[in-house]
């Protein structure tokens, strides 16, 4: 305990919000988003359609500058691990035949949204498709239009007001608010409170853990949550039940961020598990112009590791031979930068590609139903067992 | 509100357990099975084993009688609105080729289980499958098993330990102790409270709530968490987010026959959404056995109904065409017992299989985005328009 004390100290006493790309003085532009209140975001989107009706007065038609989103102006900058998106953009012109059909739509996406910040209310991406099917046509067009105009307006997609829906929960030593309702997470029960849709209701983080337990599965939440594994290990223990949703991923971050605490990641041994903590960690392609927003930084791998598999003698019918599908994932993350940039990370993934075997967390099972939060998290975290 | 107020005081006058098997004087013999506590079960565990142990002094070797779980030997009851099993069982001889594996997955099952009960700790399928990789070869053995040993013992799956990963929130007014902890739902910010995978540790239920909504998805469980719409309307709302799990049936089922409070279902105008109703109210297929303490009686209707599409002149975009598949899991429902039995519900799904139309409650958005909290839901529930 007393090496996750010391963590736990440099980690409260280190500056944790040196990593703007600004500071980095770098070749590049870039686009960034920030969170902004529903008030700005309302003043941000009436600029933009007085522009336009400037224009067209002044007899120019109107369009809208979009930054481009493209693979092709996305970037992994190794100084803050994360995916961030380059400042190439195009005007989206009303007059223009290939180009008229979007600017309707996102248009009718600033009138939208301009409406739900007003109204400081939150729907889905679905709810906002159906206020106007005839013009979107299909889900998809929408969708797009809404990550364009985060971009345009330099706003994260919660600022717009539409959110993601929750799979997340979370349980141990955490207090906050939510909508004006103090929550303690120490009093929730096995099941653990879900983490909610819209981050911006969430405030007031108070907590005496000394870390953050980010575990990949819905069985070992439960299995520490009934073990009430926070009571002899002060921590936080928050899962997104697999694929990290946006919901999750904003949440870990204000954790990290406001209580400044370590994080520890619970994976299963194989490709997927580390590409889970890749998203936490880095982003996901596709929200790159967020990736500040939506990233945890220094997360640290606590299991389960490759080399878990002998150090910890987890029976060979416990694994599993990977597939050729998990083969050729591994071996295209080994020429990943995220992975590449730290030695450790990388020789684990060798290891697992070079064995072919996989293992999951609920293999640690074969040693008895709470051998993962009697045995093994004591001894990793005693023995300071993270890369 | 005040027709509310009699069903609701209906509900908790009407005598809410006629409803066993029992009672019926039927034909057949049925297997049901009951929840037991951790020392019901080990006890009854200790009986299996000790009576194996006689026979194998005695001679006979030892084999265990397994209720037939196939689907001949399954029905629906209409009375009791339920699938239930039927009697038939057979003996898993030890000392027979075909039986052997199967006999010694029993019998490690079993030894499993009363390990479970006796450190009353939980654990999910896939935990319970690692302990012994080596004997079960893949999950679906062990899986198997554990719902044989669940109708041998006579007792539910949750008496046994094992739970299904949960996926279910609740919000509104309702309090309830979960392990102890006091929860209070309608302090639970915006998110809701998860439920928890393990019913036994959910208990001393209060509401003053009206109604329970049940609700299909995720989005309008958001939309009517963030309105507080249980401050208006004094209400329960809960979603499993889509398909119900084990964790959320009990939990809904438990607060119906604690609480006595009638039970409104909001699911989309489709095949599936009604199939979501069936597995609330009738149970599953796979799980009859357990039909009883699965399954929520009465739910009513509410919407989004088909007769809905017309009737609040959702735009004709925001309908979608039903594909073959629907169309033809439509025809096959009106087939069911389950639908038969109730012409309004029968009629209400003829109609979407004749005009081909499904909508989702999203749809209702295409009014604003809180058409459904502000207008659609206190109509229907001003009109008694449920069925």
């Amino acid at each position: 305990m007393a090496t996750i004390r010391a963590l736990c100290r440099a980690e409260q006493e280190a500056k944790v919000e040196p990593r703007s790309l600004a500071d980095l003085n770098l070749p590049h532009a870039f686009k960034e988003v920030a969170d902004l209140s529903s008030n700005s975001v309302v003043t941000e989107i009436e600029k933009c359609i007085l522009a336009a009706a400037k224009s067209i007065l002044a007899g120019h038609g109107f369009g809208f500058n979009v930054p481009s989103r493209s693979s092709a102006n996305q970037i992994y900058v190794p100084e803050i691990d994360r995916i961030v998106l380059k400042d190439k953009s195009s005007v989206r012109e009303f007059a223009n035949s290939s180009s008229v059909r979007k600017t309707a739509i996102t248009t009718r996406v600033l009138q939208l949204i301009h409406q739900l910040c007003i109204k400081q209310i939150h729907v889905t991406k679905r709810d906002l498709f159906y206020t106007d099917v005839k013009l979107f046509q299909d889900q998809g067009q929408s969708d797009a239009v809404l990550d364009d105009v985060s971009c345009m307006l330099g706003c994260t997609r919660s600022s717009l007001n539409v959110v993601a829906s929750e799979k997340g929960v979370v349980v141990g030593r955490l207090i906050f608010t939510e909508d004006g309702d103090r929550i303690d997470c120490t009093k929730m029960g096995v099941g653990g409170k879900a983490i909610p849709p819209n981050i911006d209701k969430v405030g007031d983080m108070e907590s005496d853990a000394l870390f953050i337990l980010l575990v990949e599965k819905d069985a070992a939440f439960m299995r520490l949550a009934e073990d009430r594994f926070y009571n002899r290990f002060p921590c936080v223990i928050v899962t997104a039940k697999g694929q990290p949703d946006v919901a999750t991923r904003l949440f870990l971050r204000k954790m990290k961020m406001d209580l400044k605490l370590p994080v520890f990641g619970l994976v299963d041994s194989d490709p997927y598990g580390l590409k889970i903590l890749s998203v936490y960690m880095s982003g996901s392609k596709n929200m790159s112009y967020d990736s500040y927003n939506l990233t945890t930084p220094d997360i640290k791998w606590l299991g389960v590791r490759p080399s878990d598999l002998n150090k910890y003698k987890i029976p060979e019918q416990c694994r599993l031979p990977m597939t050729d599908q998990d083969i050729k994932t591994g071996k295209d993350m080994l020429e990943e930068d995220f992975i590449k940039k730290d030695p450790k990370w990388y020789a684990e993934l060798e290891l697992m590609v070079k064995t072919k075997e996989k293992a999951e967390i609920q293999a640690l099972s074969s040693f008895g139903f709470q051998y993962l939060s009697e045995v093994y998290l004591p001894m990793k975290l005693q023995e300071k067992d993270w890369i």
